[in-house]
């Protein structure tokens, strides 16, 4: 199990918001099982490596769906195996540190 | 103003636990008056450019006082001008989409 | 075709070096047949999208095998549809620029 | 000292190219004392903390210089203080392991 978090921007869009194309993305992603988490700065995925690659893949391309010629797509993977992350375990544990 | 999301990631630590690093560089981010909110991916800023980039590298700092030889922080800055991006006003724009 | 960069971080390492798994997750990708560049920051990869998507995973997990417990794998794709993107072209493109 | 990757993502361009906007990112790094490496997915830059962050805000605003209403700046700092890191020091060590 992973948490990953992913980005997709399009360059060449008629102007600067980005809400239209990350919706898509969105829809995509409500199509598969990937458990994920908006945040103001990209997308929060949680899943197994596999299922979250193939879910980032197709946030991907549905951005090229839009009339967009180029898109840079970032994903940052954070990975344990002593213990399984989650998205709400992830948060808890900093929380906890700032109540000590 | 801009909102910029920052991870720190100390490098040769004992174990693979990040929650404490995490915890001391929000304690420094509380000290100064940097809006932030905390995701399971990072911690997001909201305020200046200066001040955010003050922010982050105060909270790079407060890694090294933890006994780290190394630190990798990243930093993603998005900085709109026709209209003021905050942390609230990022997520509510994708929403609206998804309801759409 | 796509131009993507990697970076593969242990975390809960001995020291604070990082090239010895840097190496190991460089042995993976000279095993796949995705054209590198290995530069300071990451290792910048040429290919179609599976395959980029696969070496990247097999560096990620290549980490695990040298007794870490957690890897950060962070990974920037860049994909154009109205001309092929290489690793060359990208910096010669810039290149052209600085000399204009 | 630091090593460290940036990224300037222009959002709302006419076309998908991204030449011209690096370019002058460039143009103003030239004018700083900061050390840098073009890269195909970036430009690594190294020096000290407070001269990167000042180098990574020029290049930042220099986007805006070109009727740009949104830019994307991406930076990874990667900061080590048991030896000093450069651009060539890193590529080296990574090399050497390669050989081994």
């Amino acid at each position: 199990m992973v948490v990953a978090e992913v980005t997709v921007i399009p360059i060449g869009t008629e102007g600067p918001s980005l809400s239209k194309y990350v919706g898509k993305a969105l829809e995509k992603l409500e199509e598969s099982n990937v458990k994920y988490d908006l945040t103001s700065s990209g997308t929060i995925l949680e899943g197994e490596m596999d299922e979250v690659l193939k879910g980032v893949k197709e946030m991907h391309e549905s951005v090229f769906d839009e009339d967009v010629l180029r898109v840079v797509t970032t994903l940052q993977i954070d990975d344990r195996r002593d213990k399984s992350l989650t998205i709400e375990g992830k948060k808890e544990s900093v929380r906890k540190r700032l109540e000590d």
